[in-house]
């Protein structure tokens, strides 16, 4: 399996050089490598290397930089993780739901850059301005307070199954079936989007963006292939049904 | 947000006292509580404090245990974590397919324990064979040796998820259409089934259990109510088509 690269985690000013160790075995049990950190307390030390277990191989590559221009240089989306705080004004949103930005973006080659803030106090105000995007673990509303290389162990597992579910049939099989390749996913929701507008359902008071939401719906799915054939198999009924008219 | 008692987390012969501190601030995130013991190295102890964090309000009500029958006593579901060996003969399921199953046991307040083994070599063949089922943590194939505290933080934010996308809100909250409510959805199969027999397509070498793969399909979707309206619609569209004839 090849490391993933392009999502370059970014830990800020980290007091517990254990944390950084943590957090390179976590990112590798999760399949990435790209750890680079700004001004860490202590680095390298006994503490990584013994934390780091086997994933201590990385420590060599890990980028030290003195501040976080430096640190997000060259990345085209900035993600600052925050845990959800009412009071700030901009959308935060769930590592469920932006994950799979996160993974087509790296498939595009484009670098994504999470950034991790101090242990006891998180990302600055000004910090979490650099970023495009905030993004928070779910967790328990009475005590979201995950450790420092926790917080990037669960941000690695979600984005290894989010990638895994679109990619890797490993992950699924259990499942009885294959799931379905994208080309066979998309040629379903034109079938789809061509039989609605022959029903002409989308004249009828629906939102315009319905063609989009389709595609939204069909794509996150994670369709199997008898679940394809047989939804191919129902419009092309319906499209018989209409031609004996 | 109440803690969930059901799903019981056991730890056997954990030597490392810290991993219990971590284990039980893990647990807290994810607002689980129920933590038993097998023969813990050192415990209660400063490590465990200290590693708690604030979940060590939960310290005083570990149950502590000499073997493993006293701890899954009462227990209906018991379930053993072990990366995914190929040569091991039965069948290990991943925690994103098993992670419904066990919410759903414990909302009919059936205890599931989900056991992890000592650091060094995780559950034996005989722990093993005492489950009724074997879970992994889809990982990096090259390296799934995640840290101990840290599997249960990824189980536990599994479950977390499994959970909460069914059932509360707050984590659809950046979606911009509200989820469907169960009974919505329940129509909408129904009513699908109705129309796919109109269309007779349940007879065209479709396997018999079609009727059942429809509902695990829109079932596991996580529908929004929009999509159900828009299905609902092309649905009577369809039926109406058919009248027209």
């Amino acid at each position: 399996m090849s490391l993933n690269k392009q999502v370059k985690i970014i830990l800020i000013e980290t007091s517990n050089s254990g944390n950084i160790g943590s957090t390179l075995r976590a990112m590798k049990t999760m399949g990435f490598s790209n750890l680079c950190l700004v001004k860490p307390k202590n680095f390298p030390s006994d503490d990584v290397v013994a934390l780091a277990a086997n994933a201590s191989d990385l420590i060599n590559s890990v980028e030290v930089v003195d501040n976080l221009e430096e640190a997000i240089d060259g990345c085209k989306l900035i993600i600052g993780t925050s845990s959800r705080e009412r009071k700030v004004p901009w959308p935060n949103e769930s590592i469920v739901t932006a994950a799979p930005k996160i993974i087509a973006e790296s498939k595009k080659k484009n670098t994504v850059a999470i950034l991790f803030g101090k242990e006891d106090r998180g990302l600055t105000n000004d910090e979490l301005q650099r970023c495009n995007l905030h993004m928070h673990i779910p967790a328990n509303k009475d005590y979201p307070v995950l450790n420092l290389a926790m917080s990037v162990q669960v941000v690695c597992y979600q984005l290894f199954i989010s990638d895994a579910l679109k990619t890797n049939p490993e992950i699924s099989e259990y499942w009885d079936v294959p799931l379905a390749e994208a080309n066979h996913v998309n040629r379903l929701i034109e079938h789809f989007i061509a039989v609605a507008e022959k029903l002409e359902v989308f004249n009828k008071g629906n939102p315009r963006q319905i063609g989009a939401r389709i595609k939204r719906l069909f794509t996150r799915i994670g369709l199997d292939e008898m679940e394809v054939n047989f939804l191919r198999g129902f419009l092309a009924a319906i499209e018989k049904k209409l031609e004996d008219k």
